[in-house]
């Protein structure tokens, strides 16, 4: 047979020896497996059959680091398990119905990750990792079955992929994937995040500090304040991803090759929503309209706008933070960030901003990310948007950075961060700024007279004021009090 | 006087010689005015003032086509009405007060556009278009009062500009300008793209077509089914945008330099934001955190993302539709287009999708600013985004785009577009895939054979059925009907 | 005539009460001109004939300032210059040339700017702009030979359009235009950037200053070896930007309608590039390949990319000299940056980086023009691409932009910065890391016990020093010279 | 030991049980490796030392499939193995020196790539991935030389990062590992898709075809001209990237901390980057600027932004492909694309242009990267850009995948690309656009006729032209022939 595979290889074209390196590490023992092309080759201990070992040899991209994220790998298993639950319903034979649940759950557990080997460069509606999910979970439900892989007992079309098509299917685990990472791993990170900030604005609430516009210095504000601001922006972020988890919750299943549901039963769409919903205490509802659901993905391009908005406002907050910890003497200075890990061999005190700096990088990957994401979807023609695999895993890649890089942050950066009140304190007082609060008293060309000789002279606004003789000592300690200038007057 | 600004300008290290375009066109005669650099020229025909005039010299950038959108300038408008009224609750001479709302109005009505000159590639605050406000309307209200322009018996500062800041006037105006614009201008015509879209998708229910997935023919489904796709992401578009606008509706002012207020009464945030409210009939609220508020413009990066997305949606729909269009011969040939323009001196019947085009490369500019405003939202400092003009520039540039693009995509594409019913019959009866629903009668592989000698052949299913001697004339006849295959079977 | 008109329009579907501003704006008599669609009024004023106002009326999309770039309409005029003197050589009547090429260097000279209405979002292979184009120099040029216009005494397709197609047009005023801005405006300015910064870095090479990664102090460099950085970014921009510009130089000129040069002579392409060459004093070629020339504009993509790296440059080159100068009391404060504009009434001495906001602005825009040039060029189909208006209008921005703000941050900004030595020297001598000196003599464990006493006590290096008994006065003194770490030893 | 872990980790505000997967899943012995911070538990099986550990536990972002891309740390070896040839030149011992050069290569060759567990998202200096790189390498020397791992016999810092920063060792690995991955798998296999490309346009010379402009039918052109525009674009994709390589040859080594090049020896710069040309048969040289090579990546931003024109070519070009090899029955149909699956268990005939589909996917994701790299890059902060591993890894991917995808592209369907002549035949001799060479013979409005009638009537353009009468048979025939169509005349 290995002699017939290498005739047929030869015949389309390839040279042998050229092979991927992703398949040829995998096995040395091979059994038989056929699809409508003929027999082909699968490593004996993988549970996958052909059409997923000729994508693997077709597509020879990017390496092992590009393959199918498992979140929609796990996604396949809840969906194929549902499907079964369902079909049941409509006639399919309840032995190999449990088998399949069971081998499908296995899936979803990420059990079977090894028997995932295919790349998200691979068709563009992601039928191969559909077939590739469908051939897994026929071979082992066989086996649980005690038949042996290969012998399609269980067939992967006519029993996995009952009444599915990869274009209604691959759609509906982009979805599936995505709430549950969204709402297990991204928002639940945030949340922690937003609740460390929040803290933080309440512990700073009493230091008065400069503030700073158009990187001057401007007048007083509390570092609480400052804070507060960087807790609304995460807040609100949270509050915009969630706000496109509906069109996430949309599921295309049931819309089969085009959309309209050819070779489903109705209510069958309505039925494995609900199964997906219950299986993942999510409110996943079937989709509205199914031609949508298919040719578009405009649910992700939404969803990776809100998680690129999100990203703006982490680069705004870790760029600030680490631009207030600048130092130790010959920065801004007003934050002490907690020291992980060594910043330099020479140099005590040197505090790098590293966990600002992953999470910054992340953010610049997200941004990006929501650009690839774009442009799959607005590549869509006729009933089907043929860069599936792309943007959920660039949707999925977003998501997960921003979780695990929030997390991060919060835990060895935000968690830690105390305020130098003895430098902030000092810089505020050296403020030219604060003579804005003797305006009322001594009049604007007074007040700008001070103030110009203090620049001048290098002095205090005091010294000043008094060389100037405008004011007493005690005068400009009654006026001169920045806790006074944080907020608006009666 | 002349003598001493070209002396000045020479201190300052300018060759007159090389002053901007912009400047050097408006006027020939001139009048001075001050600010706290002294005194400068400017054109006696206009009512700014000296601020004004000194970013027309020191931002020579770009021309007159990149001047400050008008939405900003006529929200600037209906700002400084709105703070004249409140400001006279708390203690705004009537008089001057009134003179400032009457200028105000002109503002917001467009009248004095032609004194705002101001380019975006100003400060990063937007100080110098919110002087240019304060000038022209403290200018103009002197003279409603029978004053002098440049006198400042109406002083732009005192009185205009009381109680506010650029920081927190900017922004407003930002959020003002943006909320009017989406509710007027691009929702209002997205609605009527939609409502034509959902006609169209009505019009066409009972046309049976070829499908495509891949750009391969696939299973039929209706006109009207394909076109209820573009219908739902038009109708998705509306919402994605609306759910933005409740950030887009929180207004800044109040929070004056940094946020905290200071130069304020307590209560002037919340009585601004009512008097826009009900200037602009749309509910505008002050913003919960006045921190957030001014350092970053997440709101509209956002929004932007909801354009962005938009935008994605509008591509594929265009794209789809050319594609459809396309021919007359060679191509698709299912859809004919309005004819608008000669498509070609040559060829009749050659219709260019021009309108497709215009969309299309609308879609693109949207998408880039998308970039534009990530990139400046992202890069905020400490109080205060500086990157504020830009942000507003490309967000009211894509909404305007977006808006004005699909009304003429509706009126002069959409609205016109026909059926080619017998392109469309054509090519769906000649399809080898409507075999698929010989399988239940004769089996896969009896299926299987009579597509592929069809294939071989180029010869039709039913005249390679009969040659093969699966089926009578009148079976192949009551069974291959593509229109009980546009649904799920009961 | 009219009642005609109104009549047409309403049978292709329009309202004529929502025409746009733009038509209605310009004149209120009219003539009738006439195209293959049938006749149309025209302003009487205007030198436009049919096509041009019909696309007038078709796209009402953006108003006034999205019109075709200036460069374009210029380019325009060069282009029909030379092919009309081209065209003589093959027989064009010498005559009717000769008024051609007077009029299309009028419109090359900007005199007719205001006969060129048309916005960039209209068809997407520029096909009506180059109408225009020919429309007004066709009766531009009967007027000069005594005609008058709409006559077609020379007419716009036979005289002016002669031998060329849209299609091969508007990509050559692309690349002529583009060529143009980049060698008379971008790079002069771009050169005089990287003048005046080479001479701050020659100004400053004996200014000995911390050096700062990761925003945390670090070992010392000259403050005219930091400049030498941004000069270097800067050559290098320039360098990016002219190795793109041998793909500008190519022309599509001859391609006519697919690229087969189909209606031109053999020749035609070489000597219409040559004539372009001599009219421009530019090296334009022929294209090599005209069918990529039309059906891609990956020289833009390219050209686009170039900018977006220069764009990237002065972003980080800007942030470092506004975060350098911040202050003037609680920030870094090492420069001093020019006062250009008051920048608060109270505040004497706040000096905000307002160039630097412009320049980082501009360089955002410049990010996500790449991205939507880069949108539009991935999206031709077949034998042209149909974003031609939307990734010109987007170079020609960016180039302008990045010239303008370059200029202005050159001449209001860089030129005028000093270094505040007295600040620079302080921060220098109180960094703790000049420690490092100290590792030969006394060994890393003494020198960092004297670091960590130092930032316990918040001494200096010295005072700990002397405190821990490792070195005398003198020691320190001869060790610790800043001036020695600046380079690597012999 | 493992109480004090626990007690210190305790003490850092850390919970145990949620340690990153990462780690827990690496080993079960441990041994003590310290660092400044004091002592940590390693994986005993791993040669990595205490900085590693820390980045690992620190840095739980992404999961494995985020680790450094590989290229970087094979760069490492090779970087690490020149550094301990010149330190020895300088005075490094020589066995450890030779140990050091062993272990390197082991590194280079990928042998050693399971003890580099650190991922892109850490310091955005690359810090830890450099000490990773020196304690796997100062460990392994050791053991060659008959030490344990952990004694420090051969010391990361004094002996393996001899001389060097990460500041610039960072830098420099990038631009390896850039400059090799273009070199050995980029270019050449865009070399390939050109040199088949190519092929296929002399293959295709003689068959013409109809032309599509604005996606309708044009004038006719060849099959191998329209490949041909192909072919220049992958050429000069292969230009525009080669351009950009004497950037990324410039190489950061000897620029230490901040530039200056302290605590190296004068020439240290110039004989590593010999050494490394010699390792890499590159041309790297030392970079011109140190100050530019560390605080910027303008190299990577520039070369990202060929990769992304190349992303933009190859998106063209795929999608042409598999519009014109849409069908089989209702689509272009011009093109037969290899099958190198099932499309559809259904519908014989059908194939799906998955490659086209993998190709495109990857050229979104570059487009991204491009993004997210122009991010990174123009947000560096004084002496040194943080957003080295982020850039780094984009850029690699980039590259990677357009490589691979390339490769597929023409192994799987270029190469199999046949044309269907017989369906091109009889779409060019439908077309009406034939028409326009009846033009010098019965004139433009005869002509027009012609083609009006056909189209009207849906007959050929013969047909009509007999039916008119306005030609004979004969005439008809001799006057009607695309293949003259295709050029410019004499």
């Amino acid at each position: 047979m290995a002699a017939y595979v290498v005739a047929r290889r030869r015949s389309l074209g390839w040279i042998t020896s050229q092979l991927g390196d992703l398949w040829r590490s995998y096995s040395t023992s091979f059994r038989e497996e056929r699809d409508t092309f003929g027999p082909i080759q699968v490593p004996s201990d993988k549970l996958w059959g052909a059409q997923t070992q000729r994508s693997l040899q077709n597509f020879d991209i990017g390496g092992e680091r590009e393959r199918m994220p498992e979140p929609i790998v796990r996604a396949f298993g809840i969906l194929k398990k549902c499907a079964a639950k369902v079909n049941m319903e409509y006639g399919l034979d309840p032995a190999i119905g449990k088998a399949i649940m069971q081998a499908a759950q296995e899936v979803a557990e990420g059990k079977l990750n090894d028997h995932f080997p295919l790349v998200v460069w691979q068709t563009g509606s992601g039928t191969q990792s559909n077939m590739n999910a469908n051939e897994v979970i026929a071979n082992r439900a066989a086996e649980i079955l005690g038949h042996k892989r290969g012998e399609k007992y269980v067939h992967p079309n006519d029993h996995v992929n009952r009444a599915q098509s990869s274009n209604d299917t691959f759609p509906t685990v982009m979805h599936i994937a995505a709430g549950m990472e969204i709402n297990s791993r991204l928002i639940p990170k945030l949340n922690t995040l937003h609740s460390t900030l929040h803290s933080k604005s309440i512990e700073f609430k009493d230091i008065v500090k400069i503030g700073r516009t158009h990187t001057q210095d401007a007048t007083p504000l509390t570092l609480g304040q400052e804070f507060s601001g960087y807790t609304t922006q995460v807040k609100y972020g949270i509050d915009r991803v969630s706000c496109t988890l509906p069109h996430i919750y949309q599921l295309a299943q049931g819309g089969t090759a085009v959309g309209t549901g050819l070779n489903t039963k109705k209510g069958f769409d309505v039925k494995i929503a609900r199964a997906v919903a219950e299986e993942t205490n999510l409110p996943f509802v079937t989709a509205e309209n199914k031609f949508e659901a298919l040719a578009a993905h405009d649910a992700f391009v939404e969803c990776s706008g809100a998680l690129n908005t999100i990203a703006t406002s982490l680069m705004k907050i870790a760029n600030d933070i680490r631009l207030l910890g600048s130092g130790p003497r010959c920065g801004l200075g007003e934050l002490i960030l907690p020291e992980n890990e060594p910043g330099s061999s020479i140099m005590p005190g040197k505090v790098n901003p590293t966990q600002c700096e992953a999470l910054t990088m992340v953010c610049a990957q997200v941004m990006g990310n929501n650009v690839a994401i774009t442009v799959g979807g607005s590549n869509g023609h006729f009933e089907l948007n043929v860069f599936k695999p792309m943007i959920a895993s660039c949707l999925l890649h977003s998501a997960r950075l921003l979780g695990d890089a929030s997390a991060s942050f919060e835990k060895n950066c935000v968690r830690g961060i105390q305020a130098n009140k003895e430098r902030i304190s000092k810089l505020l007082h050296e403020s030219l700024m604060l003579v804005t609060s003797l305006n009322p008293k001594i009049g604007y060309d007074n007040a700008a007279a001070v103030a110009k000789l203090a620049h001048k002279e290098g002095s205090t606004l005091k010294e000043a004021a008094l060389k100037l003789g405008v004011l007493t000592s005690e005068e400009f300690d009654t006026l001169v009090v920045p806790e006074k200038m944080i907020g608006p007057t009666d």
